[in-house]
């Protein structure tokens, strides 16, 4: 496993939480041995299990109890990720279901559903009625932010309220998880309500900056970082924050609007586009935003007593900013 | 909402059970709240709760965590059955997923999704960390049994580990949570692991029991008691118990087995693979063994004192046998 320098002070508890993950794989079925393996050492960078080790730090824990956390997260991240892969799918309505990817589809929504399983069963580990109660409610935060992306869709409008529905919906997608391992991972220890919520506001704020940046991505990355090509929100008719800060300036703008309510549009409209939103300075103040979330994810902790741990979280908050991919 | 007659002694918990699921619902969406209650008022017998409830008449505990527990595992249930038709569909093949569909296989996988977290919250609010532990095992293990079935696929092979294979597949997929929604009920009052295990062991016993007489009513039962055609075990080449019997008496018999490889089959040659079976004298043997699983439930009981309680436990046992639909 690679972990960012930053989370040196933690390798070694990692270490055990990917050994825990392992336990997820460990089935007859060697075909579904090697997907599930594939999926749980994907290359992620392992960040919602860091938060609950870090955060753990400040309030000890029994240390298997806090790598059953850590697996829990992770493994509950990469359960939505598996659904959202089916989701994106059908939401971009491409049509070549073939009967080959709706065996798939049969597939996904059981392995998935087997990774939802899996997670809880870390969390019951804990035996913490109030950390599997906040994982139980992130799940629904999760599920529900979903749902009503889709029986609210409407094209974006570039409204007074297209930022706060952003923000709710990055908050759902992501930052809810961030908060919540945290904060569990403080409130698995000793930690009291306040102080535990103290290390929720900075992992909300994380994980809003973290979002907002990998939408900025979208726009502004190098495709081969990214390993995708970029634009592909606008393709899908996502709205982002930077959309939202360019139709803010240019309101009813055709290039960007066709983009967003039409599905079927040519890859050349999408590229120009992309090029629009670039070069009106949204992508700029879109950063100026994840800045501002970062700063307060680091506002948070200074309450937190001065140490390595606490180090490595307030440079988790410049590198979620500042990172490439 | 109507409950069997024999559930009449918890009647009135039934009834909090079922407000309690209406906060499935509460969402803002319109369109998603009417799905939710369509999905969760959708008339089943609410065996699963009943199982909970009763289980927990010998060993009382707080009336609240009482109904938490039963909407959990009754949630949990239409979660999975959300999922089946999904899933059922991708191995049907049927090839007609219009962009219509894919979009609601979105919705449908995130709905199901909404709904396993609603069952976990549900679960947490039991504070019982045995209980939720082994809410999130039996999820797990519903999850192997179904993903088992996929990556195991072959055509249902009539040898001696036929049955074997069948029964870990009907206790995957019902007796588990038959199993787990007895045992937690008893677990959630002062039960100890024995007294618990006995009511585990008759919540298995008719849940096998159940799922049985459900795959003999799939060759045997009137169609419109039914909502759907006789046959679509075959029609999907699932082999139950019926035909493991039939092929048990006359292997390799093609009829049969052509309909149980063949996805792409005439409708005559479903009926008249459904006829051959119930002319074999295979529905009587599968009833019998419906029946021994039924009596094994009975038995467990035998230690308990008699009551009103136990008396409907009792009477379940020849109701899943005895039912129509």
């Amino acid at each position: 496993m690679k972990v960012i320098p930053i989370l040196a002070p933690i390798h070694e508890e990692l270490e055990r939480v990917e050994r825990k993950m392992r336990e997820v794989s460990r089935t007859e079925y060697e075909q579904m041995r090697a997907i599930l393996d594939y999926l749980l050492s994907g290359g992620g960078k392992r960040l919602r299990p860091a938060l609950v080790l870090l955060s753990n730090k400040f309030y000890p824990a029994d240390a298997d109890k806090v790598t059953s956390l850590a697996a829990a997260v992770e493994t509950l991240h990469t359960a939505t990720l598996v659904h959202d892969d089916l989701i994106d799918n059908a939401l971009l309505r491409r049509g070549n279901s073939t009967l080959n990817a709706l065996w798939n589809s049969a597939a996904t929504v059981l392995t998935g559903d087997y990774l939802f399983a899996r997670a809880a069963a870390f969390a019951a580990e804990t035996e913490s009625v109030c950390v599997i109660s906040i994982f139980a409610q992130t799940l629904m935060t999760i599920c529900s932010g979903e749902l009503n992306q889709i029986f609210s869709s409407d094209g974006g409008q570039p409204t007074a309220t297209a930022k706060e529905y952003y923000y709710q919906r990055i908050y759902s997608k992501t930052a809810s998880l961030f908060a919540a391992s945290a904060e569990a991972g403080a409130l698995l220890g000793e930690a009291s309500q306040t102080e535990a919520q103290v290390l929720r506001d900075y992992g909300y704020n994380l994980g809003m900056a973290f979002q907002i940046v990998d939408d900025i991505l979208d726009f502004a990355g190098n495709e081969d970082d990214l390993g995708k090509p970029v634009g592909s929100d606008l393709r899908q008719g996502i709205i982002t924050l930077p959309a939202i800060h360019f139709l803010e300036a240019h309101p009813g703008n055709e290039t960007v609007t066709r983009v967003l309510s039409n599905r079927d549009v040519r890859e050349n409209e999408v590229r120009a586009a992309v090029e629009a939103i670039k070069e009106s300075g949204a992508i700029e103040s879109s950063i100026a935003e994840a800045k501002s979330f970062a700063a307060r994810s680091r506002d948070a902790l200074s309450i937190l007593p001065h140490n390595d741990y606490r180090q490595a979280m307030l440079d988790l908050a410049d590198f979620v900013v500042e990172r490439r991919k």
